[in-house]
């Protein structure tokens, strides 16, 4: 850490600072959970306090038609410093299978120097650090040197449903000049990243229908159309024997990487062989010719993410069942627009499917691919802060998840850099989620300098009057 | 109806017998729904009562470790006379859904000469008959020309578990000279057939897995195998591109059919329009260059029954599954050998799976494909009973289903003859179950017929002492 104001903070305060961490995820707020709603809403409530407590002026907590986000904000910068806007979410996922805990998720606790409790990372910790930033700035100098807004959503992990909804309702409110995004990882410890694009997300449920009724296989079997053999056949031709998605033109606007991109992945030290033990696989596959984390972060993918139909019960029935379903999932890169991706899917469906077979296409939403603008002031900033705290320049890497960030970006206006601690062992939405305090710590001096690098380089762009 | 005295009884006794016939279907005795278990020893309990009543002098429950079968006894005939064994069950298949039924299902009624309800010709229907055949020749005669066992099972409908367990314990009390079938049909009222093969049928749950745990699919996604990808690839595969069943040596020992089984297989009227719209399915299809017909009898099948695996709940969850599951039966001709088919596939499966994922087969039983001796007398005397009442000589039919007959030959050492007078349309397993009155009286007539036929034809090739 090698900011001394807040390396400082950090050290007169940590008992503090730890002991708001944990009264934090003490809270239960599993947003897919029901009868987790109120706890939900407790959440909410305990980061608006601490937002008050913080020093934020103007705190709100946000009602959406699921569970609230919270908003704070502080405004008090010289006049022609930027906007900047933190994001992040202090809903948790759920804790099954429970067993496996090794400590309750609910009961933080700090063992060898990692944070053990859900939503330590993802992403309670990821807000915090900003908030305590937030707080050892105010308590120094009493001012920020950015107006700083923050934005805590409360249904990250059920997929946002109404973020988009309440960006576009609060617009003028969260108006902002840049957008930092702290629920993401790196690469290791001592090799600092900054995620510079994330896979969209498009997903269906196909149902396959060839009859009202489940048919006698004594009767009927092998003179009838089978729609558990047809949709296997369809879910078999997604891919082509290179492992590549096979619809004819699902990869044509899939853009480059950049020669910036391109180093970076070159020079990740990526441990293949720990990759595939953390996924639990006996070998890892994908496309032809391309690495993993080619695999996982710059391409495109179809993936089916759960199938069913017909009998599922103990034993055996002799039946050929009237309908199939499967719930397939497409991971989108720059540049593929969802809206197209859909339709191509769509009409790649009914041209497969044999004439006569019912075939029912439900979507369930989309996000577009989301894309860092290297080249704007906001990510030279964020370098310089991330090189400042972690002693090294950040690797861009691709994320290979999807999330809400592209809204963020596209319904604000705004550039979206990426400011995450995470760790690849930090076993998010797994029993015995951790954060590695140490990082955590850089999270915290990482957002203080960050909030400097971006006055300074706002000002450099377009000096006060 | 040719036989004139049976023909007088059922005029004479018409609505006695309906009585009868309806007191029985109104016992829902529903072998797969625990809760109505005590209905199944009910129905069970009836007809002991209604076997004693018709004049059966030895009557017995049979206890299983499942739902009760019932045994009754009448062994006054003529020294040498055949003693002859008919099989019938008295459970019923479950009635949902309910709605469908355009009368309740178990308060019988006649409409347009049919019987509706639940179990009217699967099987109670086809038991009673033989019970009325029986009433109606000891009242007329005072005696049988042959010793009669009838034994009624009562977990037909959920694959006869305890089946040929129950039949090696009895073996010596059920011993006899032929069996007859009755829970089977014809090809329509003017077209009279019975039933030379029953398809065997071997089923196994095949899972596939490939990590513990399901998986992140914006941070795995398109790097690590997705199980059900390769399970779709399996399923694909069972078939080749004309249809065939593509596991090599699957069908190496399917025997050819006989002159008389061709000659009856082109004689058939069938009408393929009217069992596409039965199926309810848009198109047939199946092996290339086969028949309908001998697609769903003469032929071995693949039918994938259930599938599933990963996420099945609403809209999507971003995962790559841990695991997937296909529950595929197999239909059997003779003379395929079950333990070899079983072998064979899961060998096959094993070489198909990529090395590194987990696969796991259970096998749920199997049950040989049955062929009727045509040379043997008993099939002579049938053929004989059928011509009678129903004015001609009856086709030869190979039965798509596979059910417990099998293991009666097998384990009682007997041939099995078929007197099964169900029609296409009867609707057995589905909502508004019927049979045709017209065939229920003229089974009862075929049925005291066939005993006469049955006990001068054993006399004919073994004359009595």
């Amino acid at each position: 850490m090698t900011n001394p104001r807040l390396a400082a903070y950090c050290s007169s305060e940590a008992d503090a600072v730890q002991n708001r961490l944990f009264r934090w995820l003490e809270i239960p707020s599993i947003s897919a959970a029901p009868e987790h709603a109120a706890d939900v809403r407790r959440s909410a409530v305990w980061l608006a306090d601490a937002c008050r407590d913080a020093g934020f002026e103007r705190v709100e907590i946000f009602e959406t038609p699921g569970h609230p986000s919270v908003f704070a904000q502080w405004s008090g910068a010289p006049p022609g410093a930027p906007t900047v806007l933190v994001y992040g979410h202090h809903d948790v996922q759920p804790v099954d299978p429970i067993d496996a805990w090794e400590h309750p998720p609910f009961e933080p606790i700090v063992v060898d120097g990692e944070c053990r409790a859900r939503g330590a990372i993802d992403d309670k910790g990821q807000v915090l650090y900003h908030l305590e930033a937030v707080r050892a700035t105010l308590a120094e100098r009493g001012s920020l040197p950015v107006n700083l807004k923050l934005l805590v959503e409360g249904e990250e992990e059920v997929g946002s449903p109404h973020f988009e909804a309440l960006l576009a309702e609060r617009a003028a409110e969260l108006a902002c000049d840049v957008i930092v995004v702290s629920d993401t990882g790196m690469i290791a410890p001592d090799v600092p990243s900054t995620d510079v694009s994330m896979r969209g997300l498009v997903a269906a449920t196909v149902t396959l229908t060839t009859s009202s009724i489940d048919l006698h296989s004594g009767t009927f079997g092998g003179a009838v159309p089978n729609p558990l053999h047809h949709l296997a056949r369809l879910v078999h031709r997604l891919h082509d024997d290179e492992g590549r998605v096979a619809l004819p033109g699902f990869a044509d606007d899939v853009a480059p990487l950049s020669a910036a991109e391109a180093a970076s992945l070159a020079d990740q030290p990526f441990d293949e062989e720990e990759f595939r033990r953390l996924a639990g696989v006996a070998f890892l596959e994908g496309e032809d010719g391309r690495s993993t984390l080619e695999r996982i972060g710059a391409r495109p993918t179809a993936e089916v993410v759960g199938i069913w139909g017909g009998y599922t019960g103990d034993g055996i029935k002799t039946i050929v069942p009237a309908s199939a379903l499967a719930k397939i999932s497409f991971r989108l890169v720059p540049d593929q627009d969802p809206a197209a991706i859909m339709t191509l899917v769509s009409d790649w469906i009914r041209s497969e499917v044999a004439d006569g077979i019912a075939v029912d296409i439900v979507w369930h939403g989309g996000v577009a691919p989301a894309r860092t603008d290297t080249d704007h002031w906001s990510f030279a900033a964020l370098a310089r802060a991330i090189t400042t705290v972690w002693g090294r320049a950040p690797l861009l890497t691709r994320v290979g998840g999807s999330g809400p960030e592209e809204s963020l970006g596209r319904v604000l206006d705004a550039p979206v850099v990426f400011l995450g601690v995470g760790l690849p062992g930090d076993r998010i939405h797994a029993p015995n989620e951790r954060m590695v305090m140490d990082q955590f710590w850089r999270g915290l001096c990482a957002a203080g300098e960050l909030y400097d690098e971006l006055a300074a380089a706002a000002e450099a762009v377009d000096p006060a009057t």
